[in-house]
């Protein structure tokens, strides 16, 4: 356990070697008549996520490992681990490696699914390590030691916002879904709500499962079906990706816009530069692993708490501020 | 506005002073035909905070005092200024000062009251500053990037567990109530909560007003009434002080246990040291100001992002971990 109290002194970069487990190891080494300098020791930070299999999952993977560097560089006492993992059973057992033998202080997870993670990350807190879980709760209450997530909610009432305002309340539009989840419906309820009132009519929603394909292919029969489609909410990135791909086959460029989901740096990089038919994106960040892991650093370092739950917002994303947003070296 | 692209190179200590401001600045220097490197500029980073008029509000000005320290000698391109006010219109006149004078990037601000400080803060915003609001929210929604604050709801229910669970489900208990406001109607709501099904009686609930004096009153008035007391809430530490005085006073010590809030040092040390009458705290932390400040000096520096609504859980103090929450040179 770390003691927060030693870490308020004005010597932030060597106080976080000062804990009860330094301070313990001295004790034994004192003890045991061995050098003590060499026995120095540093604060182990694991972070657990899944393989890059995915566009979202590639830009966590970047985030994971720009911060590890700036935060080994910053705090030379802190020394990071990554494990990514291909599916829940093999995350399962990076949980059990991390703590046998990395013998973690603190974790960063995000987990693959909720149900089989749940038991492994529990036994992880119970070996004494903080615990910050990212994106995906876990199926049991009480666990984790801070939890950081995204607001689905928010991301869809932003999206319906900037449709209806841009489209002066009025027009006919379409809606891509993602997979069936929780996710999915908390966001286009959030966008229902901010279409209440207005003369914005939805066509139809057909779900596109955050896939490029499935985007392409509900895209097409959308265009197919209706003559006239004034915004086309895709949701995600990935879905708008298909999504454009089938209104420029269709030639219909010029009559409608397209807003995503996420900030993948291509639609970001069309924002930017002004793409009329990509104007806008609303921000569902992979770098939250970075906001994770810079407040478990604190943890250890800081004379802030940082037990809690963090709601990331959804900001817009313009050409006004899509820059800030730009990540050029991001596989995502 | 900060370029956080920039931000995401192998060199973060540097990274923070290319902002856009410094090429701007650049800019205007060669223009003007200035030698350039006098002008490197930094992040300012503006704190304004109630001046330390009472025990909790000590306590954020000492942790200010020392977040500010380690966040600057951690990067030397970031400064940071704290302002304390006496009252809403002073601390008014000190966010136009920290625009105007000091040019700030970013504010902390902890506001005096809700109502009068909105439109201040609204103006920070407006002269593009990230504006981070601690606490106490302000009357419209929207103008702050970033929200820290407490869970009040979470505060109450976890004493009222502790009491619960330490009175194994039955047994009869006072409540000292704080100042009739949202915050302590959260509390008592979460505090009953936790009470439901048990057979705990609440004997009275009354105002205390987060006040020692009035702890000590109305503590004395509950023992002049009651023949036997197994607990008290007194929501607050300062209460407590109070609630303790009263109870030594009338020489019932063996008689009950009380249970404070918010982590004054005095309780925590007692709590730290196995005093049965105070067996355990629950965190309100006026540290949650360095927490502020801490993800303010994210956004300019991490990969991460930031804004969103951050709530600080409340967690239980027992002998146990209470080192980690105390902190010997803080005022509270």
């Amino acid at each position: 356990m770390p003691n927060k109290r030693l870490t308020t002194t004005s010597q932030p970069r060597t106080s976080a070697t000062f804990t009860k487990r330094t301070l313990a190891a001295f004790a034994t080494v004192a003890a045991l008549g061995l050098p003590t300098l060499a026995m120095a020791e540093e604060t182990v930070i694991g972070v657990s996520i899944p393989a890059a299999t995915h566009g979202w999952t590639g830009g966590v993977n970047y985030h994971a490992e720009q911060a590890k560097k700036r935060l080994e560089a910053l705090y030379p006492d802190i020394s990071i681990t990554i494990s990514t993992a291909g599916g829940p059973s093999e995350q399962a057992n990076d949980l059990e490696d991390l703590v046998s033998l990395r013998g973690i202080d603190a974790l960063v997870v995000l987990p693959f699914e909720s149900g089989p993670l749940t038991g492994p990350v529990r036994r992880v807190k119970e070996s004494g390590a903080f615990v910050t879980v990212v994106d995906r709760g876990l199926e049991q209450e009480g666990i984790e030691d801070l939890y950081v997530a995204g607001n689905n909610q928010e991301m869809g009432r932003v999206s319906g916002q900037y449709i209806r305002q841009k489209l002066d309340g009025q027009g006919d539009i379409v809606v891509l879904r993602g997979i069936p989840t929780v996710i999915d419906d908390e966001r286009v309820q959030g966008f229902q709500e901010a279409l209440e009132g207005s003369d914005i009519n939805i066509l139809d929603m057909q779900y596109a499962n955050w896939n490029r394909d499935d985007g392409f292919e509900v895209m097409q029969d959308f265009l197919t079906r209706f003559d006239n489609i004034d915004a086309v909410w895709a949701q995600d990135d990935d879905t708008a990706l298909g999504v454009i791909a089938a209104v420029r086959q269709a030639e219909r460029e010029d009559e409608m816009f397209i807003i995503g989901g996420a900030g993948m740096k291509g639609i970001i990089k069309r924002v930017m530069e002004g793409d009329e038919l990509v104007p806008a994106d609303v921000l569902y960040p992979p770098a939250m692993i970075a906001t994770a892991m810079d407040l478990t650093v604190q943890n250890f370092v800081s004379n802030g708490p940082v037990v809690g739950e963090y709601i990331l917002g959804s900001p817009l994303i313009t050409p006004e501020n899509a820059e800030q947003y730009y990540f050029p070296d991001s596989p995502y």
